[in-house]
């Protein structure tokens, strides 16, 4: 078990009707809004007027940023940044799923910051300062109401990546699960991978003995499994839609990384592949990962892995290995049973960008906590994946 | 699944050696100190000798508040306010278990109050304002050392309550398992005990549906059930020791109240009995919960206690009585096998005093989720256990 810290500041605001308390919450930060949505959605399910009724019962001036993309841009995000400044915003809401709450915590960052944002996502500045935000989530996927990272995309270096600060922490996230009860099937499979993914992160890393850490991962992935395919017959299923949107919370909050340490390929290669091909996050995490697992199988990983099956899946075989192997093959089984893809080609990506995408992925490092993993394995992984 | 507010701004340094941690963690927020301690167990172990090098070594001016009681008391709380304004205080740092904490806070919050401290504990007058406080763990047990509550007695009108507010959450606590190797086997015993009932106070509500929350209930007493042995049978186990301290902490640091409401029968109880008798707080708990969880098991709570039993205990008997019953029997032979006694007449109660008991407790109220409970029925709990 490793050394850690933890710290969590935000305040969640959850179940049926907490919007009530928004324009509250809001007034104990801030004066003026900058109200950040994406594509509309939340035009369609009335929360949008929800939010404007609010803000205007309270007097809460607020000027909208609407129409962010799923894979966030920095050029949005300046976009957001110099709208704060004109308008002297001192608060800001998002409302929508991760991509908006990453982008509206990049735009609080950017907002106090006299270089160019992108600074911070390519190394050259650390965020310390952010204007406070506040979400709204209408999507059980990315954790990102209740942590301090975001990812964002640059479409002129066909970059994807995170960057973080305690100053970017949500003062508060309303989480409402009828929210998500128009969410399509297609998203909210891939919000489910999503937050497995979040776990494997950790779970799968080899330090021994955070038993505690590691049986709660295991009952967010149990939950995952349990509730998906309920979120997705039954939409309106407010039990399933509500312990997926808390799981998706605890699977990034800091909960399950206690005594753990990261092993990124996951993440760090599906940034690039979306980086490159703007595809669905979670899309590309349901196929790369039972690769991956495949890929680091042998005689060091094989106990992590034979847990999973045994304490995830309820696979029954003794021994290490095929345990392992019957467990992988339950995960592929799983996230296609919720129509998720199982190949790179079906999702259009070929073998031709393949060291480009490797390259974006790491560089030149050895990354991985459960296998140290080169870039050539990284390419081999991929290639397997075509 | 209830409604929800999830709050908790404290920040954990985990591990061995976080006390090197402690001037730069004491400095974000004050400048002269209250050190309070208890009877001088720190002394022994060292912690005492490094906190006093480090605010010599950062010129930390302190003033020191040992020998607070195991179940702190109001005149304590008096005192240390006292020296809080004499010596213009703005920091105070707890060295010790939850009692320690739990008087720390308490006179943090009656340093900045004009009124008797007690006013807080009795219903006169709410926490709003507290100086800062941080915590040094040494003991595993009541969680005190990530939430906002404190637990006084008042010795005059032998009264055991709680009180509370987000201005008591510790700014920051340092936890490093290798502190408790010292902890004699009872104390050791004694905190895990108390760590699994403020499990039972939310689990064993009767909402339905707060899967997730459920399972991390579980894998909480499992982990109490598995290392508290190794805890006494070897008392430098860090993994053991590691467990069951974040297990302390995530036991009542909100985690699993998430969604559930609080029962309240054992702890209710169990302060009134260590009011009147000063008994150790866990020895209560540990032979009231399975008179209780008889009491209760009917028809409708059989269901939440065979799931107990099975999923906490690994029972696989297939009737919910039959099934509950063999949970509450393991429970109880647990307790047993660390030590614990298993009536009230072991740690020197009688019937005597029983009505002034049950009156402290729950004075004419009926209580509990699981099962309401009249003043009747504690009483019988209590004749049952005697």
């Amino acid at each position: 078990m490793q050394n850690f810290r933890f710290y969590n500041p935000t305040q969640i605001l959850f179940g049926q009707g907490q919007i009530e308390h928004l324009a509250v919450e809001i007034l104990k930060h801030g004066r003026k809004v900058l109200f950040v949505y994406g594509k509309g959605s939340i035009k369609k399910t009335g929360i949008y007027a929800e939010v404007v009724r609010q803000l205007n019962q309270h007097a809460i001036p607020f000027v909208e940023l609407g129409g962010v993309d799923p894979n966030p841009r920095i050029s949005t995000v300046r976009q957001g940044a110099q709208l704060c400044r004109e308008h002297q915003i001192d608060f800001i809401l998002a409302v929508g799923g991760g991509s908006t709450i990453d982008c509206s915590k990049a735009i609080a960052a950017a907002a106090l910051y006299d270089g160019d944002p992108w600074d911070f996502w390519c190394g050259k500045a650390t965020i310390r300062h952010a204007l406070p935000i506040g979400s709204v989530l209408t999507l059980s996927a990315t954790g990102s109401e209740m942590n301090s990272g975001t990812v964002i995309s640059n479409e002129e270096t066909l970059e994807k990546t995170g960057s973080g600060g305690d100053a970017l922490f949500p003062r508060f996230s309303i989480l409402d699960p009828a929210y998500t009860f128009t969410v399509p099937a297609d998203q909210t499979a891939a919000g489910v991978v999503d937050i497995m993914t979040h776990v494997y992160e950790f779970y799968f890393s080899r330090e021994q003995f955070a038993t505690l850490t590691d049986s709660i991962s295991e009952m967010i992935l149990k939950t995952c499994i349990h509730y998906g395919p309920i979120a997705i017959a039954e939409p309106q299923n407010y039990e399933a839609r509500a312990n997926l949107m808390w799981a998706s919370s605890l699977a990034l909050n800091g909960t399950i990384k206690v005594g753990k340490s990261f092993d990124g390929f996951n993440h760090l290669t599906e940034h690039a592949l979306s980086a490159v091909y703007d595809i669905t996050h979670g899309v590309g995490l349901a196929i790369l990962a039972p690769y991956w697992m495949e890929y680091v199988l042998d005689a060091e990983t094989a106990p992590a892995l034979a847990a999973f099956a045994r304490n995830v899946w309820d696979v029954s075989i003794a021994d290490n290995f095929e345990a392992a192997r019957e467990g992988i093959r339950r995960t592929r089984q799983f996230y296609t049973s919720m129509g998720m893809p199982q190949r790179l080609g079906q999702v259009g990506i070929g073998a031709d960008r393949l060291d480009e995408i490797v390259e974006k992925a790491v560089g030149t490092r050895t990354i991985g906590s459960l296998k140290p993993l080169t870039p050539a394995d990284i390419h081999r992984i991929l290639v397997l994946a075509l």
